[in-house]
């Protein structure tokens, strides 16, 4: 395996972990989940999002969460946003950076976002405007890249030509989103093929959830090919035992695991990690899905 | 990835998943999920173990069950061994095919089995013996091939000479398992890199433990440096949600899925195979950890 030596991982378990899950979480215990991961090591983190409150409601306490927030040098505490709107108050809520985001399949525009994606594009170059004006870096999201539950098959150029468009409207990196984790290793290939000879893979990551326990193989084949930025969630939250099929991201203590194994740096602390997401457990009341997880508990007994 | 068009699947659900299975299953019920593992297209299935009832109650009932097995032309219906006198039991109950195993690490021989791998040896050959005479074939297990609980990590060129030892006894195929689950890709790389230029590849499998979810992970990695061989459970029989720790082998589903997608033939039927794993999922009152089948279960719903 070729590999580098240092992987940037962007913790997503206080947004995309925490937004399909239908009992709610206070603010305190998020702000205490995510002073767990910044002291886990995770540098970057997405901790809310300003999508409206009415599709969200577990993130409709996204401001008072980031105020909330004791921020700490050299860490990254960033947003999503959807529109114009969602950057408004994004920037009211003084946020570092955003992330936006795109989908790679027309229909599952229309169904998620009620818009077509040549709507999206006008509607991000606003929120990009915003941005610039305020000067907050912006991370985008090209969601079903592998893979549409309407649309099934997802072209990779379509991938690459979005990816470009978001780099033109002047993200910084860009994040491959497997949206309803269906991917498998040779997808990977396919996209990454494709999109890796147009730009520096420094700037592109890869966001795999892990539905078919796919995505643990699927970033290690990104790492392969020269990848080195990850999103993934402490725990694996998002998923649940209990649910059947709801499927949290790749979970960050799997990849560390992995990784740590691999002789690959992190900066994350595991056992720490895990601190972070028995809390979360607690919080719920039920295991959350990473095996590496469960399987440090159980050496702890 | 360069792939092979065909990958031979070894299903030890009954066996190796059932075995650490506190709650007795009746052996009705154990033949009703062999039959279902069968009609899913499992076409060599480890249904049975003759070690002392004693080390593992779940499976005393191995002779009685392997009888009540309406065998199928063309699918063979194994079971585990450890010695001498499991063989005899296993050839009165009229075994098919057996499987021995031995231990990479010499301190988790001497922990599992109360004796070092020399003596092993020395059994493994009156159990080659007793095989010869009635005529039937035996496939070779090396156990913690990946790594120790006891050692930590286990020399690449003593699982090379395991497996030789096991080749020179008369076994036809050798499978170098992960048996607690530690291992990363990059492991299997160090090990295959050492084992597969002595011995072919078709008469090598991996029997990868998902205990830290990087078991899919491995099996593809062995599968790009050319392995057709892998053991895997129906549903991740073996790991349970409700106990931590508590990790089965790799989900069958979880490595049909991704074959499938890979345009890799396996001659499993994905949705049948579910069937089975839901059966034992009635049976053991819990859900079953194998992502897939939790994602095919909600797309049911």
């Amino acid at each position: 395996m070729s590999t580098g030596s240092y992987v940037k991982i962007v913790e997503v378990g206080p947004r995309d972990g925490l937004q399909n899950i239908k009992e709610i979480i206070s603010t305190e215990n998020k702000v205490a989940y995510v002073q767990m991961l910044v002291e886990a090591g995770c540098r970057h983190i997405e901790v809310a999002s300003f999508v409206h409150p009415r599709w969200v409601p577990q993130l409709a306490d996204s401001a008072e969460l980031y105020d909330n927030i004791a921020k700490k040098q050299g860490i990254c505490y960033s947003a999503l946003v959807p529109n114009a709107k969602g950057m408004e108050r994004a920037i009211e809520a003084g946020v570092q950076e955003v992330a936006v985001f795109i989908s790679a399949s027309e229909t599952f525009s229309l169904k998620n976002t009620n818009a077509p994606v040549a709507e999206i594009l006008q509607q991000l170059r606003q929120v990009m405007d915003m941005a610039r004006q305020s000067n907050i870096p912006v991370r985008g999201y090209v969601t079903t890249s592998f893979g549409c539950p309407f649309e099934g098959t997802v072209s990779a150029q379509k991938v690459v030509d979005l990816t470009g468009r978001l780099f033109d409207l002047g993200v910084y990196a860009v994040s491959l989103g497997d949206t309803i984790g269906v991917a498998v290793p040779t997808d990977v290939e396919w996209v990454l093929e494709a999109v890796l000879p147009r730009f520096n893979a420094e700037r592109i990551g890869l966001h795999m959830h892990d539905t078919r326990g796919t995505a643990l193989a699927n970033v290690l084949k990104g790492l392969e090919l020269g990848m080195t930025t990850f999103d993934t969630s402490a725990g694996g939250l998002g998923g649940c035992p209990f649910a059947p099929g709801a499927a949290g991201n790749l979970a960050t203590e799997d990849l560390v695991y992995a990784l740590d194994r691999m002789g690959i740096e992190t900066k994350i602390d595991l056992g720490k990690l895990t601190q972070a997401s028995r809390f979360m457990e607690q919080v719920l009341g039920y295991p959350l899905p990473s095996k590496c997880l469960q399987a440090m508990k159980a050496s702890c007994q």
